[in-house]
């Protein structure tokens, strides 16, 4: 399936952490960033995610805020 | 100020592009990913975005989602 | 892709109005049910979206909240 | 209280899991589909969900998008 | 309709600016504070809105960040 | 950091809650008002919140509904 978020940034899962029912997983792209995504236990679960899997972060633009320093 | 937003991605101001209310302003990563901020006008202006400039993509980790092929 | 959103809902694309920015993209469900989507011109461009296209409404759990009377 | 979400499904709760502080609470629509929302325990006990009980699910234009196969 | 929101701020509305397709509208909180809203052109008019209108702003916990200095 | 979120409400902390990876935080504002923030613990941690602290509650503009009695 296609999406039409912008952002779809492929990287490496480098952490999953699961809690009671959200689960916390790291994505390291390329150029060093980590992304975090707060997903539900079920969707891990039901992706198969697993630490240095490929996966890509989806940011639809209206979440994205910009900062300055 | 800092923020409790998990991902805070720094980049250069690659594209400003308003519409009648809602602003797109795209940010460069090192790695080379592009990341797209959908904001309002008034930010753009508040902020004083141009190209070039420095910024951070904020993104709060509830708003990531996960996906695989 | 395979994303991690839990609602993923299959229907038909039965109207798209674009403004300056921003388009709004509405996709009736099975049910009746009409979802609307406010996403940026560029998706619906990237997309190809059409009049009577099968698409899918896709929504982050922590982005649903629950009304009742 | 009316309120400009454009996206008010009404169903049946069919399910409702807490977590630690998150509850994931599905909602039912007539036309088959189900909706998971994720939203705090205190509003489970607040609104006072329970199964089979009469809910709608609201959701922002904003947060919704569209993929396409 | 109650709704799940755990945010739900009392006050009245100071503007209203609309776009191509998306609206602004600002409303003011008894302690001064104003919170913007950015809602869809047939939102506004649906419900109605108009200057010196009691409203509320309602936001998910899950769309809350935190900062600090 | 001066961050593009049109809504930054200053206030005092009042209440923190825990979960098995989310927290909930509670910031008064002067008016009254209480405004509710769901953040990873990792963010409560690294930002140092505490009771009594002076803290902003942040939201984007996208992320606020209006309702009308």
């Amino acid at each position: 399936m296609k999406i039409s978020a912008r952002n779809q940034l492929k990287g490496t899962i480098i952490e999953i952490h699961k809690g009671a029912t959200t689960a916390h997983v790291s994505i390291a792209l390329p150029g060093g960033a980590v992304v975090m995504a707060s997903i539900t236990n079920e969707a891990v679960d039901e992706l198969g995610l697993g630490m240095g899997m490929a996966a890509t972060a989806i940011v639809k633009a209206s979440d994205v805020m910009v900062g300055v320093d």
